[in-house]
């Protein structure tokens, strides 16, 4: 029995990756009704005891799991990956360093504790900047772009209650791209080929696997992951977010679970990041990460589609996460396999009949 | 809401592929606790009524489904396949019926009262023959082999209580394969390429997919097959096993649902059969049947092999059904992926595996 931290779509999709490898999954949520509960018990915080005795192996599909509780499982050898990829992953400033400590190259930044230290932030890293909360906020929120100096005050009252903060340099990148890993209990290490994500409003929109031209960077980029993951005695799916930027690869930050940019993996890859995280905590031997067909992975937010038109286009598989609608959540996802080209009339097919209009 | 009589682990898989497609399941078996019991709600038998009032579409995964039952479906437009294909798959002597007045060709067979009926089949089909029970019976049980004329009252001795019966000519096969056929409700038909099955002690044991040299043979059976399904008014995933001889193709018989021949279509094709199932009951657009590498599936029979030394082989994607351990239970499958000859040495590799040693 395996427990996870979370519910949601994440959980869903790792559940169901467990079931055919013998293991069923229990889930700890406040939220009781989320995405994983089709198909396993999901205990709130205060059943976090029962929790505790149901599973013989922990893990997480939420990096801002509370590390009280962590380290309670942490403290009895069964929670994969353990409180030391999440306090770095939690901590933007924390994650920025250890990215430095390991000479992995990552973007400019400046640790902000008052309104003077903004000013400050400005003179160092430079104008524009991405003031961001050093804990929580995903999708773009908690984050404020600093344009002028004008705009520093306004960015304090906004974030300043929840100091420390970090700004960050505004990149001028090429693309974004995603490259996840796994390492098993043993040491073992994969990963999935670079991956290129499209964003819109901060939210991802798109992926393409492969990224086109990866090449010259795929090397540089797998031994640094290798290295992150080896250097926080990681155990299970990591993904690294990267900006490729004319000096080359610099890294964004990392997410320590399986990942949105990695669903592709389901339907083209021999091995699913999903199966591949179950692999690794439970201790058997990794599944193969390579590419079966080159695919494209498009959210679903907002609405649904009529699934009837969508499913007519040869090749697109569709993954409904059973969640009501809601104005920008991410509620399904879309393969499409046999895909390498934006190009592609199927793209521009499923783009029709995306309520929401991806950005492609 | 889909509702599946009977609750094993082809409901387990017809469920899994529903889930992202937008759609939940719930199971009528008086067996509460089968596979299908992670999935979704089993209910007895014994609350039909409460069943029936929560789905919106009714299906099977079971041909032995109660035609009483079924009809109250029937009754009410939502039962896919219907009645008339239950009918036909539920006695083997309508079955044959069918396939003489398709023009489909079948092996000799004999309809069987009383003993002396038994004497005049083995008079006009020659022995050895097979005598079968017409309804129940699976993987070998309820038949008996008739080799000479002493056999005949053992024979009858045996399934006589169970007439009328079927009397089969012994059909000298160069091989065992079935093909694979959905229609939805519209009339669109697919199929999957042949595959080739192996059985071991009337059980399933292993099956290659695609069959090899199958391009003389694979476009009549596939006419035939759909001519079947048309002819059925069928929705739904249909199997036609057949008889590979001298003579050419014969069938054998039918199954009216998703069958373990098909189990390797979830990795091997771009639309599994369970997939293809859902979408034609729910009256969604059929995907893709084509095939997107070789595949080798394998039974699991009896107990279940470390799982670790079986995902060290490249490609081998274990499913697990949950079930416990019996003698020459159906408990999991292997997908050997990218496997296209007997001589493949990973085949080996899982014999050394498995418990039960499979007959390749």
């Amino acid at each position: 029995m395996i427990g996870i931290f979370g519910s949601g779509q994440l959980g869903l999709m790792l559940a169901e990756a467990a079931r055919p490898l013998g293991f069923e999954c229990v889930f700890l949520d406040n939220n009781t009704t989320g995405p994983a509960s089709l198909v396993g018990k999901v205990y709130p915080e205060s059943e976090f005891e029962t929790f505790c005795e149901t599973l013989d192996v922990a893990s997480l599909e939420f990096e801002n799991t509370p590390l009280d509780l962590a380290q309670q499982l942490e403290d009895r050898g069964v929670l994969f990956p353990g409180v030391k990829a999440l306090r770095v992953a939690q901590d933007r400033l924390i994650e920025k360093r250890t990215f430095l400590a390991l000479d992995i190259p990552t973007t400019g930044f400046y640790e902000v504790q008052c309104s003077d230290d903004l000013i400050q932030a400005a003179k160092e890293i430079g104008l524009p900047m991405v003031v961001k909360t050093t804990r929580g906020g995903y999708d773009g929120k908690g984050q404020y772009v600093v344009k002028t100096a004008h705009d520093i005050e306004a960015a304090w009252s906004e974030l300043g209650a929840n100091s420390p903060l970090i700004a960050e340099a505004f990149v001028d990148f090429s693309r974004e791209v995603s490259l996840i890993g796994v390492r098993g209990r043993t040491g073992e290490f994969a990963s999935y080929p670079l991956v290129e994500n499209h964003h819109a409003g901060g939210i991802l929109s798109h992926t393409y696997a492969p990224a086109s031209n990866q090449d010259q960077i795929i090397e540089a980029a797998t031994a640094k992951l290798k290295t992150l993951m080896e250097h926080l005695d990681y155990v299970g799916v990591l993904t690294l977010e990267l900006f490729e930027t004319a000096e080359g690869l610099l890294a964004n930050e990392i997410a320590p679970r399986v990942h949105n940019s990695g669903h592709w993996s389901i339907e083209g890859a021999v091995c699913s990041q999903f199966e591949n995280h179950i692999r690794a905590v439970t201790g058997l031997p990794l599944g193969s990460t390579q590419i079966t067909e080159p695919s494209v992975m498009i959210n679903i937010l907002s609405k649904y589609p009529p699934a009837a038109d969508l499913l007519k286009i040869k090749g697109a598989h569709l993954h409904h996460y059973h969640k009501s609608e809601r104005a920008d959540r991410k509620i399904g996802h879309i393969t499409l396999s046999n895909c390498e080209t934006p190009d592609d009339p199927r793209l521009l097919a499923i783009k029709g009949i995306l309520p929401h209009a991806p950005s492609f």
